[in-house]
């Protein structure tokens, strides 16, 4: 999907929420485990119950592995549902790989090829030659840790460059910019640290900011929108737990439904007053 | 496994080798296409080859991801094919994880209990929150990306933080020494910065040190072992395509085993001269 049809379908849906697909064996409900791909029906039925609100999903895929080859299948059956159903959304593999060149080679493979994901998380720490080859495939995008939302975040993230001045996460966001475009590229800027986008949007003014962190890890909305929207939204904003795991019982997509209209209004309301809608 | 049995597989097998499955359908011989799991007839037949002169195995996640499920499938059985046939075999899973503390303990689920890997590679970008899940299990580690063989290193790793004085690679050398202890944390340091060995060694004079890049990527193991080598070792060294490309015919797990074979040889050598054998 390119940055147009993005916006498009930021604006068709009111809305730029993401669904995190944290999708764990041992958090759905008991009900779904005698079905044959519990992990699979469980997707399925909330990404429909939810996709009238959201723009995008995005799988952690770390909760697929942890079930090895049948958390893979689970996986490429959730890929091929939504890119059957709803051709309309933003796929977003939320991996956080990044390995020498050949190596990432074979990620982009997996994750662009195998599967049709429009975007990767990718961790800078190796540098440009690790981050390039996701964004030779057209129409697909990588996104950059840029600024997480967990406390471990301080240890690195903010030491200053001697040099420049930048702290490490600004030396991220300049650098990399050169790697790719506004059409490939994205950023991930966690809601806990919402006063930081201010600043980040200087470096950045035109590409999407991914914001994790809302809803169980703490971060606000309102925040966010206040620092983080650009005159095209330029946002996509995840939240996870709080969407997929609000009910336990059979209700769990009317719920998880109710959970994304509800982020939905609040989101239509700050495009409106933004004048992006 | 812990540190001292790791140290008496070395003594005991005269090397200090691990060897990279890096195992790409496309590169292994054609004979083996036919064969039910190919990748695991590859690997199987590798490893059977290699072990006498190897101490350690480094399956490449991204190579199995790239094949979906099926992937998956063979790297799980390669894991089994090891604990079964090669137990004294030090098992680490090339993944370059790291996520926030909730995710990261279900990649430490999926890598050292459905499978039973010794040790997972991670990325530090996102702090200490990211890494620490990973070393609450009892024999396994971690092993920390400090300092990359690729060229994109030099984008980060290098920067100087103004405070400490410290380079990106050295504050995480100096900083993630605190989350664990020498039994369960290595690093990674590339062969191609072997000349940083040697600084590297006055941070961290007892931790394993992981090298890759000898071979393909152009490092040499004597610089390696001169400058990285401590009073027990402390080094694994890896090989990948210069062991088990070296033949695309029905000899190439002869020729795998005599690759090996050779570099164990100067491993011997070189652990002889430093006293350690």
């Amino acid at each position: 999907m390119n940055y147009q049809k993005l916006i498009e379908q930021i604006q068709a849906k009111r809305s730029f929420l993401c669904v995190g697909l944290d999708t764990d064996i041992l958090k759905i409900p008991k009900h779904l485990l005698d079905s044959p791909d519990p992990v699979f029906s469980f997707n399925k039925a909330i990404i429909d119950a939810t996709a009238e609100f959201s723009v995008a999903y995005k799988p952690n895929i770390a909760f697929y592995e942890s079930l090895g080859w049948q958390g893979w299948k689970s996986l490429e059956k959730t890929v091929e549902y939504v890119r059957e159903k709803h051709p309309d959304i933003f796929l977003i593999a939320d991996a956080k790989r990044g390995d020498i060149g050949n190596t990432s080679k074979l990620y982009a493979r997996t994750f662009f090829e195998k599967l049709d994901f429009d975007a990767i998380t990718v961790s800078p720490y190796m540098g440009e030659d690790s981050v390039k080859p996701f964004i030779s495939y057209p129409e697909k995008w990588i996104v950059v840790l840029a600024l997480t939302s967990n406390k471990g975040a301080a240890d690195f993230q903010f030491l200053k460059d001697e040099q420049s001045g930048n702290r490490l996460f600004e030396s991220v966001l300049k650098t990399s910019q050169a790697w790719g475009t506004c059409d490939n590229m994205m950023y991930v800027v966690g809601a806990t640290k919402a006063e930081k986008l201010k600043e980040i949007r200087q470096i950045i003014p035109d590409h999407f900011i991914l914001v994790p962190g809302i809803g169980a890890q703490g971060g606000s909305l309102q925040e966010v929108a206040a620092n983080g929207l650009n005159s095209r939204c330029g946002l996509l904003v995840n939240s996870s737990r709080g969407i997929i795991y609000i009910s336990e019982g059979t209700d769990f997509a009317v719920k998880a439904g109710e959970a994304a209209k509800e982020i939905r209004q609040e989101m239509e309301q700050l495009l409106k007053t933004a004048n992006i809608i």
